[in-house]
């Protein structure tokens, strides 16, 4: 625990002159306020220990680290049969794009890339009375915090430039595996990625997955062991758009990141981690960060390989 | 140790029963000639122990489980530079498909698809004096076996009805990726796919990956210990054609399979396990061998998530 | 004439007994309520001639044969410019299809697929103030006939399982090609294929592309002739969605089909043709139609190549 | 008949000014050493005259357009049986495009693409004795010049660059639609593209498909009526790549292009004319043969259309 604290400060102080060459989100008009220097790390291990660097209590915007979240709940509700709706597949593609998606017929690839998270949302409204609601507080109590809340200005920015998204629902609709109202399904999915949070809540948040399924920190058990490592195999394979090996082989953990900057990270066994840097390789994927988790697992020598 | 022992024999024994929907490859006319029903299991641990089951010592064809072993001599030989020629992404695709390959001017996805496999091999000719000899020997020490042979019957029949090959080293040609020689390069490919190995000669020879990049055995290295972990990042995310997502998602552990019917997986710390079963599901694996390594890891409840 | 007149009669006796294993469109619930047995020929002379046969008074609807009277508009307003918005290409896909239109960032592949007739109305909005009274208008004055009518319950049908379309024009949207509000856009595209017409107004209204552009019996000039031509070609190549060339190789002329059953075929300097039969083949061309019109140019030996 | 005299002289003299962006084709060696000034018109009409202009004896390689002699030839041989093995659709894809090839099972697009032309080849190779002394007496008689050869520096320099048209012909054996050896296939290929023909023979050559398939010099009939027309709408939609749209929209005359520079169009009932200019555009056509022709086209106000 020492060596990881050590060389997390050892490595932050390094990436102060990290030169970034990324640029920030500017397609959701609402995201390009964001002030791009800032920088924020965020551990939390099994047993409760947090260490935070930086801009760790600053918040930013969820959006597609959402997706794991929301899988979770729907993968609890439906089972296995969740896998009829959407593949476990990484795409090779976009995280946008619709040529797989219609050669496939309207099934999604997997549930990390925006077509899958929208089934995943259909799913919610159809099974659940408030799925916003119960969104929220779902990552309310995974951080043990209330104040995490949607942001509105995001959401309604987010909504008004979606074009690729509604094309991406009505193509499914017309394949019919779209079942519910397609604005009811979208703004689930927008208000999901609009939700606003720190490193220091999300590292929190994502501990379960570090530990087979189960809170260590209030031992809910959120999801069963099998359906835990399930879900941590996908964010390996799939949580980095088309850039997924490419995080795989440098880091070598399962993961999400998100147009907000943000980046979560899982070694299970040992902790979950949170960088937080808003400027964006071509990829979508926040540079500095995916810098930053590759410096962390090669000091550390262990990545999960 | 005891418990995967006992579990090994327990499946084992389970599996007797197993009702196979897969097919023999037969494409590769030899191939068919195969007792479909054999079925073979060895696990090797770090220790040097190794547990085998069935027709652990019955030869068969290695096919693209030789692509694991071609490209660790072709990392030693460029280093990071054999990123310029191939990538590390999961291709979304069959193992022989063109559409991805013509749309990346010649870049293959990854080393473990054919077309990524055959710019090894193009690698291997340039750099090495006596590639088959080289591979040969690499393949011998590795298992410390050398009974370990080319099977010439192998070469010949695949050779005979490669045209896709043909046709994906003539379309990386075009785009300036192979630099030898077509039927050169296509004779190494193919010769290394022919090697005739067994379950025990396998799980040995892969274990130095669960070891750091070290044979447990010899105490030599094979690969240092960064690119260890990221061929483990690359069989994980690559190792199953269009499968690997499922593979990740079953079985949780870094593999590759080829179609003779032999599946390699790595636990990290802990062992290397082959299964060799001959019928194969659509995508080009083995139905029994992936259905055993998923109740292994989950019996063992140790998959790498 | 007379020849043509003798052949006319012969072929329809001839296609009484013809066996058509087409299948109504369903895709659009009102479409399906059809008599699928209707069969109507009418072919219209420069003279002013008019041969008509079995079910031409009876009315259909338009559907996409109303792509190329809203690309005279069009093209009217823009003149050249108007090919920055769309391209002249055959697309080689179906008419709805996604993947060229991402490939090509928006652009659709030609005017008579979906994709570049949404472009097309699109225009129609930005430039005119009553766009939907305009089109309606033209059309009446092209067929001498005020009794054609929209029928909005086939609109409203067309409509309510659009979602493919309101997927094209999202994606459109997406890549700045469409500059009006997607749903205004969308009715105007859905009312102009909703047009009710029997083949009689149909083969008058379209009588101007055999004539250079110059309608022949009222002397008005709708098209000048290099543009004429240019449509009559973008026709003969793009007229039959991913069957264009099998219609080009057995007929031989350019025309346009549409969905209702309806198929328009021009013979430059000598007559306009259609014929309606509701039954379509797999492609959603006409089956008797596109037979009759084989065997039409077959006999009369007078294809325009 | 003045009139196209008058003004091809005309039209000859504006296009020495023509300001040529157009690039020489260089990926066949061989073909790089020609003088990219060259300029030749050659117009041939039914009664046998002939109006020739600037470098119209100059010869140069035939290249694509042989495609369309081959395939009389084999139309000839097999019938309709022919289009099993090819389409006639338009590809919407560049010349040597593996993609919808590999979509299609093997099945070109149609007989002027590589792939088309390829298959044709090999159904010459299997119904022919010697195939390469029938296709070049063919070409002589229909020029009546016996001085037509082949050119053995072009077959050889094209064969020594060609990998992406192995590429193609092994794609096709995988799904078994190649019949005879690959290399004796390519080798055919290669000789009938390497035929060095001027401006004047080839515009006499082609004189029959404008004659309803006869020749009106020998009144010998090359292919019946029916075929003539369809071969002439083939040529229509698919005789210039992917730029058959933009040809069609610009000279609306079926016609065939190859990367020899030259460009053959048709006028059923009237001419044929071929215009040689050795810069190609990004599509692989001549630069100023296509405007040339445009210009022609549009000065006759005589499109087909």
């Amino acid at each position: 625990m020492d060596k990881i604290k050590e060389t997390l400060h050892q490595l932050f102080d390094d990436f102060q002159n990290f030169e970034d060459k990324g640029q920030k989100a500017t397609y959701i008009p609402e995201l390009a306020h964001i002030d791009e220097d800032l920088f924020g790390v965020s551990l939390s291990c099994l047993d409760g220990m947090q260490i935070s660097l930086g801009d760790a209590t600053t918040p930013f915007s969820l959006q597609s680290i959402s997706k794991v979240l929301s899988l979770v709940l729907a993968y609890n509700i439906l089972g296995e049969d969740l896998w009829k709706r959407v593949d476990v597949e990484p795409s090779g593609d976009t995280f946008n794009s619709l040529i797989l998606l219609e050669l496939e017929m309207g099934i999604p690839r997997n549930p990390f890339i925006n077509a899958g998270a929208i089934v995943v949302a259909d799913i919610l409204i159809s099974h659940l009375k408030n799925p916003e609601e119960v969104f929220l507080k779902f990552i309310q109590e995974l951080a043990q915090d209330t104040s995490i809340q949607y942001d509105l200005n995001i959401f309604h920015s987010e909504k008004s430039v979606a074009y690729r998204n509604y094309s991406l629902i009505n193509l499914m609709k017309s394949f019919g595996n779209i079942h519910n109202d397609i604005d009811k399904v979208m703004d689930l999915y927008f208000m999901m990625c609009s939700v606003s949070i720190t490193c220091q809540q999300l590292s929190k948040a994502f501990l379960f997955f570090a530990n087979d399924g189960t809170h260590p920190l209030t031992q809910q058990q959120i999801l069963i062991p099998s359906r835990n490592r399930r879900i941590n195999a996908i964010m390996q394979l799939c949580g980095f758009y088309d850039e997924a090996g490419e995080f795989a082989y440098r880091v070598g953990l399962p993961g999400k990141s998100g147009v907000g900057g943000g980046i979560i990270a899982i070694h299970p066994g040992l902790y979950a981690v949170t960088v937080f840097s808003p400027k964006l390789n071509k990829k979508g994927n926040s540079t500095k960060g995916m810098a930053f988790l590759e410096r962390l697992t090669s000091e550390l020598n262990n990545s999960i390989f």
